[in-house]
């Protein structure tokens, strides 16, 4: 990632790590079983916040009632998530609920409203059952910690089909001090570009401005968790947030023009691309990661678009899960994602193993490719000698646990 | 379909029923088991013909064949198809291949190259076993006839992964003159609006000239064949050709101008329709077709595009295999086609149950729900309460079938 060792990672690390962050998570009864569903980080000051939302027409009332603190204040302070409800598509009362559960957390944190916000996830269209949210919070502001076990338990809170917890976290120097950059996700179904069924929630405790924060995370997010799919939705709840508590006693703020600029970025957009792989190999039933690199494209968005399209494809996904080396619907996912190529130019190759070079087929080792695309990782490379467009995006095979999965997640 | 009774639906009818077309289906070997992989539709003379072919990048060999030839003369009298293998994304070999088998096909019935056509459906990127080919055709022509077994034969011949052959025909009175309309069709995986691993095959003995015929079937394709998707994939090799014959002895040639061209144009519509829906119902591993029909958007365009949304979607197309009612899908589906909606106006309906009102879940009987969701065709009906946009398109569920056709399609 970095020739000179741009940033530290801290193997252990969780959203706690940054100074100025506390969290939680409990069980307060949304999920059937005992897992936890209520969540909260807490920031012992406001801290400079940026977020980015589904691009979904239907935002789920929380999306709203979070954009609304934030768009006023620039601030957060308190993030309040629960899982196995998305308070989607739940009308006036889910508004009211979102709403609620607002001021409750801001209440339970001493903090105004406006420096609280709210997210949702789980199932879309049925009410959020108040009552054990409001018992929750009541006991979240005492299960609130600055240890890592308290990062972890937060991080367990949001999670829905996920399999596993993701979290990522790095140490970087900004004029001699140590700043650190976290993250936590969720999402496994309902993942696509343009903010999935997807919660991120990043810390830092880098002082900078919101401003310079919100641009930061867009770039961040475009090239990392817009460019993984599962399964080509979009959902009502998608969001990251950011939060930087500015506790870390760097001499100046960073902005583009600091020196150490670069290795914070990289730092930043390692996190979430550790993130946005982490969700994309923990996609609903996937066995393996896909990590597909398009090179050589007219521009830029071509290269993002073939990339959206070749890890979109179930064609493509369901032969990556049989060990399939069909390039042939690979070359059709190019050809049908909307941009120009050069038919007569295209390479492809399956990890180092060459398949297609000028769009003619090649003799290859039908057992070697077989082996490789058994392994947990497959890289897709194509390249199309037509311009310098070039894109990596990330998704995962399509499995019979995936039907199994979404055939009945309701009951 | 019609109050007035536009057409009569000719149970039996296939390509051959419509006078002045022969056929023919045999097993030349490019498919591994016994069934028929090499077919021929022949014409007594030329006829006027018309084509829509895939919008993928990588047209396939035959099709650009197919296309050269139509373009020159606008009349087909040899259309010779094979599945088992593609012909696309083979290059160079893969061109001369086709040209060859359009050489060949043209000598055998004796007429000049122009008039022949090939297509091809299978796997791609490999190249054409073509002394099997060769083979197969010069055996075709003896066992090309008139009969409805002849027929039959070819239906079967164009098959791949599809379960059942499909096949309409249907009766149209013009100036008192029988005339006969009658289509077959193939696909089942790579099936997506514009055209998908779709080969249709309409014949007709209406006199009609090729730009009469191509504005119709254009027109028909629209509101059929590409308003149907399996799995998102457009593929290489789609096109749909219709050939007239112009042997019925109506008095006058069909034009928008003769007073029964709405008779004609509601058979030919009902003709692509029943293959559309076919293909939709055959989708790899469907256990049930789904029509979705988007009323009230803002544009017939938004119609549309939501539509081949939500049935595109896998989680909505896991949760009919599931017989779940989670319409929360549904709406997302909407709010993420990316066309204006206004969201509280929503209204979604299962069949005859409704389970969201101006954007409210309306309780409903989840038993009678799952009882509706259980039967072999699913009806989701979505009002906008928008504009006067409207459009219906079918689709299949998704099942552990699909995963298991595509995870070794080739091996």
């Amino acid at each position: 990632m970095s020739g000179h060792k741009r940033f530290e990672i801290i193997a252990n690390g969780n959203i706690t790590t940054p100074a100025g962050f506390r969290a939680a998570g409990l069980h307060c009864g949304l999920k059937k079983t005992q897992r936890n569903d209520l969540g909260v980080i807490a920031a012992d000051h406001p801290c400079a916040a940026a977020g980015v939302y589904t691009t979904n027409a239907f935002k789920a009332a929380p999306l709203i009632v979070t954009e609304e603190s934030l768009s006023r204040t620039g601030k957060l302070q308190v993030m309040l998530v629960n899982s196995g409800n998305a308070n989607a598509c739940t009308g006036d009362q889910g508004m009211a609920d979102a709403r609620e559960m607002r001021k409750l957390a801001a209440e339970a944190f001493g903090v105004s409203e406006d420096l609280a916000g709210v997210t949702s996830t789980g199932v879309i269209g049925e009410l959020l059952k108040m009552d054990r949210v409001r018992g929750g919070i009541a006991r979240l502001s005492d299960a609130t910690h600055a240890t890592a076990a308290s990062g972890d338990q937060f991080s367990q809170a949001i999670l829905t089909t996920d399999l596993v917890k993701k979290e990522a976290c790095v140490r970087v120097m900004i004029d001699g001090v140590a700043v650190h950059i976290a993250g936590t996700c969720k999402g496994s179904g309902m993942i696509h570009p343009n903010m999935a069924t997807m919660l991120g929630f990043m810390t830092t405790d880098a002082k900078i401005s919101s401003a310079t924060l919100h641009a930061l995370l867009k770039e961040t997010t475009d090239q990392t968790f817009n460019m993984i799919t599962v399964d080509g939705d979009t959902s009502t709840n998608d969001m990251v947030i950011v939060m930087a508590s500015g506790v870390a006693n760097h001499e100046t703020e960073l902005t583009p023009a600091h020196p150490s600029w670069v290795d914070f970025v990289s730092g930043f957009r390692y996190v979430g691309e550790q993130m946005a792989k982490a969700i994309a190999r923990d996609g609903e039933g996937a066995t393996k990661l896909i990590e597909c690199t398009v090179e050589g494209a007219i521009t830029q968005e071509a290269a993002r678009g073939m990339v959206k399209t070749i890890i979109g494809s179930s064609l493509v996904k369901s032969a990556v899960f049989g060990a399939d080396a069909n390039w042939g619907r690979i070359i059709a996912a190019v050809g049908r994602a909307g941009f120009p190529v050069r038919t007569d130019a295209v390479d492809i190759r399956l990890g180092g193993i060459e398949v297609l070079r000028q769009s003619q087929p090649v003799e290859f080792d039908e057992d070697r490719a077989e082996a490789y695309l058994k392994g947990d990782t497959v890289h897709i490379i194509v390249n199309l000698h037509h311009g310098e467009g070039r894109a990596t995006g990330w998704g995962c095979d399509l499995t019979y646990d995936y039907v199994r999965i979404n055939a009945a997640y309701r009951t």
